[in-house]
């Protein structure tokens, strides 16, 4: 049994760190913090969960006695609290931006932050970084497009195989968080597709540096928000150096993931597709076709919040205190 | 541990059942049968399901050997297997209309079909039948809207507070099943609100019977679809014979439903959403609000697949065999 | 030729008004007004006007020479301009609620505002107030729920066939106005139903005041947002005081409004539906069932944009000014 | 005035001809033939067009005495009656696939079926061959996708500045057609997005064709489902020969469309959107971004049924017999 503190508690991914946790055998909340809601029932910010008897508190990050604190604070806020909570002995899952890169200047550059300085993090993708998470004081969460993309395209990395991705991903309006814009607005988003950040996004750093770990590759990433809640699918538009079929690459990911709990190769013709994902830590991954001009599609879904935000951060968690990696994550997709 | 099999697995409903079940610690699956998918793997048609190592099968009834069987078969054809079922000394839970009513000419009248005679069932509302439920042989599993509708009125019946409702149901479109119709072809149903069966739905007797057991009371239904994956917000609006506080109308569902593992009443001014019941098998009763014409406004919602269908069947399984109730049914709602 | 101006041009009734003017082959466009927007293009906030070659201005009423105006202002706004509007000898059509009643005291209950003072206002309901709205000098433009629930209810006042009616509206998202809320945020209306303002909504008087002209009558009016983008459908539940047939209700109503170039009364079985309206000035009304208690059902559905606000100004206008009442509104809906 | 006549009126594209063409000066519809709803009136097939007092029928093409032919007729049904039409003297716009290709044997290898013999046809892309459009016996009216892409592409053509398109596009699901199947199920399609014909689909050649007319170029085409009902978005991924800034891009399609009815270049940060074309006969092209790859990305937004069908076959029409290209299509989106 372990002590965990949610910072950050009221938002999306706040809320899917609680409905899990909720039922973790091994695991106590003690704190969920929200300072616009201390005070008021989890159930006020969170309707889903009319069971979770726990108040919102506005408690000190000093004041936490904890194993694990998940920080599920905005960028910039996170590097404010992060090493103060690792000085008092306790373990960290940042969810935030802030200390996902290995270089520094990368994180200025796009994040347009002054960094307060790195530490000593593991980028917490466990298909890739299991045995660094097993050990580590800190991991940096991914992020939600990242999770998708690398997932999609690294085994063509490690395989040699590819050397430019063109990354087109659909994401759903949860992905812009709990708080109301414009954007978000319903008559806007609903019965629309909306491109943004087409060649400037945040992530498109992050999925560089973790393609490129083995040799350069060129990575060109456009999200688009399309008119569904929760879910990512990611488009992966290749080309193979070498001439496969689509069975032999969809071997590659097969082999490639053995094993793996959370990532599923869909076959037989059949489509990742986000309903399957919803709800669910799952990462599904399929497609494979290969055109005539040689450019393969690899296509992978995911749910935002789940395994490209909070699931993932309990998967890490699960790993940190070696428990069975899927308790608490066990649950199937919510089709249709 | 317990043998289950499900006819008719391929429907949303055999899906909702293979969800919960393949988790349920006390239950093994020994038959998941459809004719039109025999020998195929369950995640081609429950792409959700990608951890379930099961087949479609068409194996008859007779060769099932279990102790319960879940008839997710449509009206007209559960009649025909469930005596072969019960002569065999299996136990049924059956989704079907077949065994819902007192008075077969009711069945008949509305459902247009012949019956072929009437079994010892118990109307499947924990709510209100848990003890006879518990020695069932046969328990009919309510219909969707009426598990909206009666957990919605049925306290003001039993504290004789009313006696006409007009109930104003909103439905998603997982309630017209799994096969495509000219309704629910999304550029027809979608940014739509459709109106159906405006006086003469199956439902309507249903919710009657279960709402006059004490004395006679009126009741209009009628129920629109709307565009959403699941779920039913139902409206009721009815006129209270005595006056009463909002608070005292709040106070008389809370005693009435106390103690219930699934029924949460919403209070505080916040509403019930299907959004905070998607994927459980949670009722939430809310509003409680009273006009100046003495009309009071009682909403509750479910999801129709869960607490409306399959949610609730494995609930009464759940009952009949003495298991904990919440087994593999607490499992927090998907929102947003 | 009149020369119109529109107070307020940047929301959605104000791009509505655009639309449809823009078109008009008797009206110049000589103000719409945005203090927020002022000296930007109109198509930076109404995207699909790319055609119009026209800038929002900050302009003062007073420095405004036109025909008409149009105040697409807020309650309490209205009330602040639309006599010095009156003052300057233009006409006005005021889309805000401050104009709609009889009595002030009814409105500064519902709106919790106090009232400047009431003006001679027409209700500019066209197919009851036709005639005095011709000669108006301030036309009160009815609110979105009023207009389809009046329209809905208002035979069978006249024919005295009814007394109490129970309506229950199903309205878009746009109904809320351009600004995002929290209720607005995608991942909160989108597949969901939201009940609000169940007992005490601010159009419940409007609708009570112009059913109640001929003898009192009881209303009960609850609104629910459903995740679409517009439309209002008003489910009108009533007990009929005569018996009649189902096919006897329609002609009612195919005789109340014979003539009516917007309203469109739907014959055999089928319904009306939001698409068959969408982004038109028509108002369809059906259903007609009657139930085994006596309860009637009346469906309508209006584009809550359009014939619930800048659609119906623009009618008004154009009875005002003696044009064809159909012109620049004589646009089939889009549907799908 | 000429005489008009739609073969397949019962579908959607057949729906929007209706919607335009009834409100046309100078055209009278003469026959709207379904075999299926042969008798009945258009509005109980388009519900939006309560007011056209028309009859769908079942007279043989032999039968009809009219100007122009529009054939909204199935891939291979078309290529059946158009000789038979032309023969007659009339002119016709076909808007299935059998006319587009200069080459039989593409058409016979993507289409799967024995072409019945060429004809001499004019692709129907007005922004390209206006000229020989004006004098053509037989228009064949593009593709919905071909129609975003190729607008979309086809300036860096001319301009010799690309010669690699990747072409990422999401479709609304009125883009299926008005059958219901399982992909169009609302509860599959809602909340969802689903790649489709990824590497396969029959609009890809008809896109190479019209893109390599100057020099060969590279097309890699995959479409995805999107919860919409209408309009096509078309994300172009390309990689440009020479440097250029994004605001040069910009104005090569400003100078390319200049003077276009239909065209309109999206500037100032601001990017297509489907709602902004929503019902219209517009094509919105824009983004004009380039990353550090080198890669520039062109987004389009059409309405597929409209500038992706029928609203291009009757500004088709308009030019063939000398009309203002604009009429009964200058009609705003319907946005929000």
């Amino acid at each position: 049994m372990i002590d965990v503190g949610i910072i950050g508690a009221s938002g999306y991914t706040g809320g899917e760190l609680l409905r899990f946790l909720s039922k973790h055998p091994h695991v106590e909340i003690v704190a969920a913090t929200s300072r616009k809601y201390a005070g008021k029932p989890i159930n006020r910010v969170h309707p889903h969960l009319q069971d979770l008897e726990l108040e919102f508190s506005d408690v000190d990050i000093d004041n936490i006695d904890a194993d694990l604190i998940f920080t599920a604070t905005p960028h910039g806020a996170s590097m404010k609290i992060v090493p103060r909570i690792l000085e008092q002995g306790m373990r960290v899952v940042d969810l935030s931006g802030d200390y996902r890169f290995d270089n520094i200047k990368t994180y200025e550059k796009w994040y347009g932050i002054k960094h307060e300085g790195s530490l000593d993090a593991v980028y917490g993708l466990p298909e890739i970084y299991r045995d660094k998470i097993r050990d580590a004081h800190l991991v940096a969460n991914p992020g939600c497009f990242p999770t998708g993309a690398i997932l999609a395209c690294i085994p063509l990395v490690y395989e040699r195989l590819a050397e430019t991705f063109i990354i087109d991903s659909k994401t759903g309006v949860s992905g812009a968080g709990i708080k109301p814009t414009t954007v978000t607005h319903y008559p806007n988003c609903s019965d629309n597709v909306i491109p943004y950040n087409v060649t400037d996004h945040r992530h498109t750093p992050e999925i560089r540096q973790e393609l490129s770990k083995k040799y350069q590759v060129s990575v060109s990433f456009t999200p688009h928000l399309v008119p569904v809640i929760r879910g990512i699918l990611t488009t992966v538009h290749t080309f193979l150096k070498e001439d496969l079929t689509p069975r032999e690459l969809e071997s590659i990911y097969s082999g490639f993931y053995e094993g793996e709990p959370f990532i599923k190769i869909i076959e037989d013709g059949e489509m990742p597709r986000l309903s399957a994902v919803r709800g669910s830590n799952e990462c599904h991954i399929g497609c494979f076709e290969i055109d005539d001009n040689g450019r393969a599609v690899i296509i992978s879904a995911i749910d935002n919040l789940v395994k490209g935000a909070s699931g993932q951060a309990i998967q890490n968690m699960n790993i940190m205190f070696g428990f069975d990696e899927k308790t608490s994550l066990d649950i199937p997709a919510v089709h249709p």
